[in-house]
């Protein structure tokens, strides 16, 4: 889905990356092995009785993100592979969390953790993770990277990780209420979801020596880049095709999800009340063209799409900014560019 | 319940410790008052509408240990504020989700957070409380410590959260067993208690500039403290007055809370059998006095009161070793005798 130079970055290093979370959630102890035993079957390693078993992991797209700009503004990638390991595994302990907190039962294709080994060790298996990526990220002291700049990216990891909780705390408060603001909905996606595509090139960036200036707009590039993205995902939630997605035709509308373009219609006076009605209760598949009709009628996804458009550029001139002429031929414009372009 | 030096002590700490910990969790942002609402109610400062009500809080023993530790080296404790607020609201922490994996209501005469919000925030409330405890340990680099000193204390915070999971994992995992060996018992206690105990004494020593060897030594205190004290609680579970500990009399074994001076007898040739088939379905208070008398029959309360004695003593040793003669007069000294010595 990305263009050439992401793909050879991306060739080189994912395999480095698995190693590294391999070694970062290494643990020999027999006691221990169904605690570290849970948390390598949600990284989709193992099967449930702890079986190698390689499953289709995720893109990993936070930790390219991370190595992608240490090297671009001049670093060495691999004095950044425990931070990007820990920024994945950070993210993975987020969904192992989501998961229980939603009773969500599948996640790629795979019972998730709580409906396997139930909600306790569930939770406390995301914690573990958690910590562990504390220690994973801790661990770029010993790769030469200088104290301060260990504390530096140890203070962007935990302003992300508050952001994270705090954007979760607004998505889960969302579910009792009727109506939701698109304002409030993007406060909420600027904490659980952009906040960390952001950290994630901000740590990259620190690693690899970027000057305040590129520092500052990298910042910029991720944050632009995550709520795109995201918005993106909204679309895609409704939109996306069926078989691209591996998900249902319209899976948003019939999970009554408050994302992005349902919630500019139930805001939007001329659908505000008959969408409201309409979605009071449980939504059935032959419900699905109604709802449709009235997204269409006041343009919702021309809307998100539009948000996406705009962000899409605010990240790209971020990235001329820091990267100057190369920008537009760097591996981190083409995934960027990928990302957006992407149908599931 | 401890001496004069150590109340002194207190007296002029905890309200200096509390306030940190209302500055660690302020927050103004209005949407997200009921977030940080949730963990200040946890805390006892506020009820259930986020009102201000004062409620008695726990005994803030592991940050006393910390603050004290880095005084006894000769430290400054305004340094270690911070890093004994992160103490304190990673304990919390790990209450919150404790409660929602064991189920409980009840915390210091309250309904728990999950009771009150539902188990998807206090999960959620637990991991912001999680991320701010490493703000909070982080905001160290501030004070004067230098930044190689905030890495280690960091690293050792890290590997403590990592052991409490892990003695978390085994806790409930012992839940479906019907036998537990006493030597598993104590492997389980030493990552969820006594890490966390051995830690706080470590960090205050490393912010106040302990020598290798006293720093060695200080951490063989904190963890025999933190077995004595684990065990010594257990001993209170079953045979402490139900006036001081406020809660009934036999309580664990009513709940069949898998404890030492139980698996002492539960393993034991003598006890085993009979014990096993009475404990083999739900406790009724009426079989109080026949499990009582089996655990007497193999002199259960002995030994684990032999244990908190040996562990008491080794304790106090290695505080000889780190301070030399006036360890008998320190504040700690006077601390660690009172929890021993403690019957609530």
């Amino acid at each position: 889905m990305s263009g050439q130079k992401a793909q050879t970055f991306i060739s080189h290093w994912l395999p480095k990356l698995e190693q590294e979370l391999y070694a970062q959630l290494a643990n020999e102890e027999e006691a221990l092995a169904g605690f570290y035993g849970m948390m390598r079957y949600h990284m989709g390693w193992v099967d449930e009785t702890f079986q190698p078993k390689l499953t289709p992991a995720g893109k990993r797209l936070r930790p390219m993100l991370c190595l992608m700009a240490c090297d671009e503004v001049g670093g060495v990638p691999v004095q950044a592979l425990p931070a990007a390991a820990a920024i994945e595994l950070l993210h993975n302990f987020s969904l192992i969390h989501d998961d229980v907190e939603d009773g969500d039962e599948i996640r790629r294709h795979r019972s998730t953790v709580w409906k396997v080994w139930g909600a306790p060790q569930a939770i406390n298996t995301g914690d573990g993770m958690f910590s562990i990526a504390y220690r994973a990220i801790q661990s770029t002291a010993r790769l030469g990277v200088p104290d301060r700049t260990v504390l530096t990216i140890l203070n962007i990891f935990t302003d992300t990780n508050i952001r994270l909780t705090e954007g979760q705390y607004l998505d889960i408060s969302f579910e009792d209420r009727e109506v939701v603001g698109v304002d409030e909905y993007i406060r909420m996606i600027m904490g659980k979801t952009s906040a960390l595509i952001k950290a994630s090139v901000a740590i990259g960036a620190s690693i690899g020596g970027a000057s305040m200036a590129q520092f500052g707009v990298l910042g910029q590039f991720g944050h632009a880049l995550g709520l795109a993205f995201q918005i993106q995902d909204d679309i895609l939630g409704i939109w996306g095709d069926p078989e691209m997605t591996g998900k249902a035709a319209g899976n948003d509308i019939l999970r009554r999800k408050k994302s992005l373009p349902l919630l500019y219609a139930l805001n939007h006076g001329q659908t505000a009340p008959q969408l409201r009605a309409l979605m009071a209760d449980e939504m059935t598949p032959d419900q699905l063209p109604q709802v449709l009709a009235l997204l269409e009628q006041v343009g919702a996804r021309e809307h998100a799409e539009e948000i996406v458009r705009r962000q899409h550029e605010t990240a790209l001139h971020a990235l001329e900014e820091a990267l100057g002429e190369r920008a537009t031929e760097s591996a981190l414009y083409e995934l960027a560019d990928g990302l957006l372009g992407r149908r599931s």
